[in-house]
């Protein structure tokens, strides 16, 4: 599963960075900002299956906050091999600390 | 089936909010925003189905009014595991009060 | 077949209002806009097909204009239940008069 | 096969036309523009498959030139009616002169 | 496997240049730009399976540099004809030297 994100800095207009990310499944993938003066986004691009994925149920997950500071969940992306081996997010904004979840499942 | 939805609010610029939302099968989900002097749009983003859904078709609807203030019923995304599992619906906006509702059908 | 559009009238900014309409085969719907000094677009969002569609080839045909003041013939979605069941046309504008019509088909 | 395009013309903002166009295979669409002084833009919107379409693979084909004035070749959609019979290009643009082509082909 | 692709230049405001490109199995494409004052950017647009594809599974791999200039590979897409034959990446945009390439596996 291999996931592909930016991030864009403001300073005047926004600067966007090209980031590469692969997730394997149940382990977190972390992205911090640097505590500096700059907003930071990420951005989600383009998730898409490795080759090598078995044809199960693959749940792409972000641990973000809302409005309250409160944990939320949300699916990015629920992708099989044999049914839909690829999403483009549109560059889906979620502010950081943002935590990308892999989860697969046998079932379907 | 879960569902994410970020709220805007525009005191000079747009302040979006990234918001969570698992739907049950025929139990609503109401969207109120608080009675302020802000503009609320309701931005509906990712639509995604559990990966413990069955392998039935599921229909997502929202019912909000429209330009009379009459009720409308407006279907968001027709999701099925073996078939399309997930829908970007890239920011559809509607205001508040919005109410979501998970409708599941053996047919198909 | 059900489908959102939205029609937005613009004053000094664009307002925006939700419609809702369910087709119903080769039965049309016609989209007329009050003849006042306002310019008004049909914004065509989300087709879905109807949880009780057999499973047939649908078309949603739109009828309008060209420059020419000519009528065209476009199609707007071709789905099928167990291909794909729904469509976002990202608010695809089309000028009003419109009429909207769903064919179905046995083929395929 | 059918295909609906829009060419904008621009005097001070944009201009949008729709259009329509139906391609049989292996034969020529040109999108030839008035000799004016505005600049002109075939913006691509919603490709079909047309309901009596045989469930073959479906190349749309546009030829235009690049930045060198060379004639190129790109490949705006590949359809199958059992597979995807519609795709929406969110008005991709080429500068005319543009010629669009079908081909069918009966792999796969 | 095709890819078209258009290159951004900017002097005042950014010009659009059509480009082709046809992806060979294991056949390293690069996108270089002139060393002049100009800001360029790779702006990904459709990339569909030719008709000649084999029915295995294809990945487009990108490879460029992340912020510390570091070498990145993203994965752009994930084809194969029987289930989705073409994605459109809705102009996404990676700073060059670009390189472009096509991997194919009989897994799926």
């Amino acid at each position: 599963m291999e996931n592909s994100v930016d991030i864009g800095m403001s300073p005047l207009r926004p600067q966007n960075y090209l980031f590469d990310c692969e997730l394997k499944t149940n382990k977190d993938n972390h992205f911090k900002v640097d505590n500096d003066e700059n907003d930071h986004q990420l951005s989600l691009g383009l998730v898409n299956l490795a080759a090598s994925t078995k044809d199960e149920l693959n749940t792409i997950e972000a641990r973000a906050v809302n409005y309250e500071d409160s944990p939320i969940k949300i699916t990015l992306a629920t992708l099989k091999m044999s049914v839909q081996a690829a999403v483009f997010l549109e560059h889906f904004e979620i502010t950081p600390l943002v935590v990308l979840l892999l989860k697969s499942s046998m079932r379907m």
